[in-house]
């Protein structure tokens, strides 16, 4: 299988050599920084030996290379991937992308969706998002659900750590920023979907249960003392923006609530990130996952995913409609 | 849907409630027991309305009521279950059990397996074995293990409370026995597989791995203070068995070791069902349900499987060739 790097930064290196011991060949990288440009793939992410494959700012330059499937870590939202993604689709290339909001665009994006899906059926090629979401905050919620006989609300708390990912989800994650700039991009109306609340969505769209209000809050961390950024190379004063939580809450034509609180910030000294899930019904179940690797659940996730979204038909896809996640060691790229 | 309870004692008793209020038709019930032989089902599981569908001693009688379905809960292990099974298959019902052996039964009991499912796929049927371990040893732990780069090792330590079951359960699980008796029937080489064994078995199908050594040890579980055992009826002297603990050990081709301590006794006061599963590779990552009411997952569990038994293409079908378990509300039997 010839894969192209679209994105090569923290979570794309991980990838990178993943994809490689299972027995892929990179073809080469995307990167948007002008300092990549032209650099050995296997010197980028830290490997001892060179790939022969090179890092470009041009992904057309980059598509030539008439990869199978596109590793896209580029950005989180529709906005920023409905170009990127058109293109590799017209080059015949299958994708395989984080971007969060992906995971589930139907009702938050639904025009971009649709052609996505429909121009991805041109091709005849795949489109999934998947990551740390897809495995705890839909799969395991979904199959402890699944132990139920009535589901009355499903209820979340999830923490990542900002400093797991690239510069760009720091950004997006408004550390460093202030309270006020916090309130005051947390209020204009066109910000995007949170994380959670397509989450929520596609674990409604896997217990079939149909979507009729979404509602988000959100309200800062923020830093007690000072606490360096390790994504944004910068120490944040005490007072500042470290991230933030959203709090989704989903209502489902059958009457059962989901609500997810996320937090998405700089961990101090001794956090980890943690998955807690409770579904209130018959009987009450709840999970715990502490401790959790995010960086690295987003990179195994994703590589098992990829057996599933080759074998898939043409389209738009997202995990509802896949097989079970599972550990697919036997699959070779 | 016409649905017969072949098994009517306290999980068989929920289910038919659960069933109910799905929009099953309940047409009859099978006792063991003469006491229970004649009495209406709604009556005997404590509903205030009688169904008028009739407990009966004599399943050949039952049958021919020609459910649509047989909903089993008379035994665990194959040995019991083969001759039982086929009497339903052959009037072209499909089954759907608790048995825990035939969660997956083809290493255990092969030849009895290879006969069901010939028998199942002549009469056009379908042969399911679910419940708590489908949930929370083999679907959960198997999603954890598709969040993962590389797995290495599954550990698993579950606890259940034999009081949650009926008396046959009790007996299996050696409740009242004298820890010389304990270990003379744990040394008997016919002794059946645990549950743990199968649970493995399937986990590892799921995952695509290759079961080549599988290893079963046993240490029972001793009553320090005189105990009441509900499924008994009676008390547990201090010194006498309470339940027992298996041990058991998957060794697959790939090198992956999978390791469950199953641990059914007779719980004191305050303790409850747990559930604790790591997953070592890369990353290492875990999940915890506690507080767990396990009588009724196993219920739940087997309710939201009846749409996918029905959907698959007759046989002997075993949980990893089955969609993911989710919550099934929308489906009315």
């Amino acid at each position: 299988m010839r894969v192209l790097m679209y994105g090569i930064g923290s979570v794309g290196s991980t990838m990178t050599r993943m994809l490689l011991e299972r027995g892929a060949t990179i073809v080469g990288a995307v990167a948007a920084s002008q300092e990549k440009n032209g650099k050995d793939v296997g010197e980028l992410v830290g490997l001892d030996t060179q790939l022969g494959a090179r890092v470009c700012t041009d992904p057309d330059e980059a598509l030539k290379l008439q990869p199978d499937l596109v590793v896209m870590s580029i950005a989180s939202y529709m906005e920023d991937m409905y170009e990127p993604m058109q293109r590799c689709i017209r080059t015949g290339a299958n994708v395989i992308s984080l971007a969060e909001e992906l995971l589930y665009s139907w009702n938050t994006s639904p025009t971009e969706t649709a052609e996505l899906d429909a121009l991805a059926k041109d091709h005849g090629v795949r489109v999934l998002c998947t990551g740390h979401q897809d495995g705890y905050w839909v799969s395991l919620v979904s199959v402890l659900m699944g132990t139920c006989f009535k589901v009355d609300e499903v209820l979340g708390q999830c923490t990542w750590n900002v400093d797991d990912f690239g510069v760009e989800l720091a950004q997006d994650q408004q550390v460093g920023t202030s309270p006020e700039s916090f309130k005051e991009w947390a209020s204009i109306s066109d910000r995007p979907p949170t994380f959670g609340r397509t989450s929520l969505h596609v674990l409604a769209a896997m217990a079939e249960l149909e979507v009729i209000d979404s509602m988000t809050s959100s309200r800062p961390d923020i830093a007690e003392a000072p606490i360096y950024c390790k994504a944004l190379d910068s120490e944040i004063p005490a007072g500042k923006v470290i991230g933030f939580t959203d709090v989704d809450e989903v209502t489902t034509r059958e009457g059962i609530r989901l609500r997810l609180e996320m937090t998405g910030k700089v961990y101090a000294e001794g956090e980890t990130d943690s998955n807690a899930w409770e579904v209130r019904g018959e009987p009450t179940v709840r999970i715990l996952s502490d401790h959790l690797a995010t960086h690295y659940t987003t990179c195994g996730t994703l590589l098992n995913r990829i057996p599933q979204l080759l074998a898939a038909e043409p389209g738009y896809l997202t995990i509802d409609t896949l097989p079970q996640l599972r550990y697919q060691q036997s699959y070779v790229g």
